[in-house]
């Protein structure tokens, strides 16, 4: 048994030499913070091994935007599976709005009236949906013929004035899927070309063969969660039908007992077929805007 | 400002009997089961109201079944929206699976061997993917044409043998929604039939205007949440987009503080337009398999 | 390996009827809410076992108080360890104060105004103080000599004018331990004392000797736990230097990974000698002011 | 309104940069974690303020003993709470023995057999309490008439061999205070002295003169909590009978709504009068070990 070290701070320390500290301790928060990176590295390292990304909640809305986007311009991911809201948010910003620093404790009628939706205590301003609906008129030809939704979304991409998370998807030809993309503002603008008796060809189950072939036509898989939901679900749920991850790291504040996809531990997934008994993995327990720069700014000092 | 009463217990009381003593405590996890029994049965009663019902995590697996099919029969809601693993286990019941009592400390790897997946505590046998395949095989036929996912859910349930979520939705026209039917068991079970070289039409954005219809065409609208994900967030949206609600119960256990819809406390849908400032709401948070049957004992009493 | 039952209702059935139910499912909050009230109603029926029940948390203003006084009155507990703010909020009431329903999005420096201390949506009046101070000087001279926490806090049951957690434990013998007894409202009405220059025997480590031989000297033991801190693991601790426990029930909302006593799984005990591996036991993932009602009404039905 | 800056990673930046990108989104957990280090910046600066740390949960099994020890060496602090287990473990530690790396799916039966004591996934040896009762039985004749609990803890740490949580407050004279100190392993080795025959004098109300001074005699308090418990709460006692704090940083993953004092949000402390309204405050969501070294390595590049 190895024992559990005591972190040592040094004056000026980088980011990678606090979770090598980490590491060291090798339990809770810390010591999986520390194994998170380490996986993190092994998975995006290994040249055999196709990386999968989930990304749900209010990453945009809370300052990851950027970040999501160079870890896909550096490659060092392979697909990624997302929420509509977080493509949302991404557009918005892409369209040129921002959100707002804000309160939870904030008046939500006074909010409203004024303009801006709130999401905890970051705010969205409700005008976005005005530049999001003339996007959505303005290139309905471009979409409506798309059959997947990932083609669907490419399409954005492209379309999208100013860099994204689409458009970077789409420049490095990195797959992107959104199960329930209907469920989100973009599907609320496709809806405004539909009750305008518009129609739109993109088909429910049609991604389901690119993603799960990505996964079969892999030495390996591996996978990196920041949050639950459906992105989660829909990765696991590919290697179930194809190859059991080798690697894998969630990021969650949800807890396991009540049951639900997004809480379940990992190690659940070997008893599916989802990950590998073998696999090297790693459940954090924290809000992803406290782990996500940590593990990338780590990881930017061992991998570039 | 009211008195916090200390609750009485009375030997053999009734579930809606000791719910009305918790809702005299007005305060805390009693005092909010009490409040939400009292808001449901408000809406349910209201005749003006349309009501959602939103249903995520192992509600099946949980033991939630027949609750759920009673309120469906019952016409106590208008709109159901839940997640493709519902359906999915609901399809396994109904086609002669059983879901088991198992132990979340499992040997995962031992329990792959022997062909059950967990779900926390819950085992569910490998087995049911046969079942669903040559039931999926033998009817695609009559899905394949179906252009929107609840056309096509409502013809699973007219051909599902026995009983089930689906077939009540069928049965008694309560439109039953679920964005991400691709991210689940029977999404897989299409994809092997795509694999197969056959073609699906089902629509990613089709059922989008019929249940902003829904909401629009009614007097008031009103929404009872068992877990978050999509089904909340798609019957959130679907009131951001016509009437906000009047009446609103969430059932939850994720917590607000990471941002994410799941967690989100109601009053945050009151900036976005999607619930009313006058509304009668509340935030539970509860275990759904503690709740829902508490919930149900009670209103069972108070409207039948 | 049994299956998962689903759970039936019966109009008007009766809370145990439910928990009846639940403990049908197996799995998840039903069943393992059905499973405690199995433990503790073997606990208590079990003639050679002693029961320690710990209490924390905001359970008087969250309106359980009588079904607290209910249980020692009943006798069917042996040991009772809580808070300072539990014997603080009971002491409250018993002289005639209440507490009220409020809101958690309070302005609180309003309701500092007004004199409201807020406990989450309970509020309690601050001049509750006042009144225990005038409780305290009062009978200074009764309480000053006592050597033990538990002798102090059987005085103070003795003194109380009406019906209390406290004076149901003096009436009925039943010892009550309140190792941080100083960390609370009737701490700081000592302090009020001390600071007039008066002084007070109290000893620090007095009452450890009598939890330990309570625990020694019974043929088993065995625990149920709302809420964690101090209570959970004073009780953890006697039964690790004496008996390991042969039943064991925690209701908790605390979560286990961040390590702390509270929310640590009950299994984790067996390690330290706590808890006997052979023993019935479980954790329950629920606000106690939901369990501790529902429990109690179900195990009156079965016990009385 | 500003808006949410996207934090941006360089190659190699220090801990605090990256606490100053997050500091810069101004919301969610990474805004929360730049406000806190912001926080503990400007109370430790404040030459008028006294800083109150309350410790509590598994911080030295989780590797974070040498941080605290530097914390208070370089008198960041005026005054320490914490729990009994706390110091057992430091203790444990300054005695020689070591805390190891193990996971929380263990054995807990095997591991009791082996003489390894679980906390979580970090394991404690059992042989500890030999190490301390060896250690208290030496020198139990300078500790049985210390009169206040912070005087027999200072006695400790005097008379611990190396270095030490207590050492380091005994030797800078910072105030420690441990309400509930029976209640730990420190206690039981007392309880071990107490069995055989032998008395101490150590009074259960006798530190709250003290604590209380301290804040009263200050210009400003300010206070920084790392889990909850009787820490915590014993701080804010003693804010709410001196002086509102006018800084204040509380690190948790308790949630609020259950209502109990660990979970409960800030500024709930406002109306009680533990906080001023005017006080810079946050709540941060998170892990201690994750959170305390990122603060306490930010802080160093700023205040040394």
């Amino acid at each position: 048994m190895k024992p559990v070290n005591n972190i040592k701070i040094k004056n000026g320390m980088s980011v990678n030499e606090l979770v090598g500290q980490m590491n060291l301790t090798g339990v809770l928060g810390a010591g999986r913070l520390g194994k998170a990176v380490n996986i993190c590295e092994a998975m995006i390292k290994d040249r055999d091994c196709r990386v999968f990304i989930g990304l749900a909640g209010p990453l945009v809305p809370g300052g990851m935007r950027e970040i999501i986007i160079d870890m896909i311009k550096s490659k060092w991911v392979d697909v990624v599976v997302t929420t509509g809201a977080t493509l949302t948010h991404d557009l918005g910003e892409a369209l040129g709005y921002r959100h707002y620093q804000g309160t939870a404790n904030a008046d939500d009628a006074e909010l409203y009236k004024k303009g801006f939706d709130r999401v905890y205590e970051s705010y969205m301003p409700n005008k976005i949906y005005e530049g999001m609906e003339d996007f959505i008129a303005k290139n309905f030809d471009n979409l409506k013929d798309k059959k997947s939704i990932k083609d669907f979304l490419w399409e954005i991409g492209r379309l999208t004035p100013k860099k994204s998370i689409l458009k970077a998807c789409y420049e490095n030809k990195i797959p992107v899927f959104c199960p329930a993309i209907s469920d989100s503002g973009i599907g609320l603008m496709i809806w405004g070309q539909i009750a305008r008796g518009k129609g739109i060809e993109t088909r429910a189950f049609e991604d389901l063969k690119e993603i799960i072939d990505i996964a079969w036509t892999a030495k390996k898989t591996g996978f990196i969660y920041f949050g639950g939901g459906v992105p989660k679900n829909y990765i696991q749920q590919a290697m179930q039908f194809s190859k059991k991850a080798s690697y894998g790291v969630q990021v969650t504040m949800d807890r396991p007992e009540p049951g639900g996809s997004s809480g379940a531990e990992l190690r659940e997934g070997i008893s599916w077929g989802k990950l590998s008994p073998k696999a090297k993995f790693v459940d954090l327990i924290c809000d992803a805007t406290i782990a996500m720069p940590i593990i990338y700014a780590a990881l930017m000092e061992r991998i570039r």
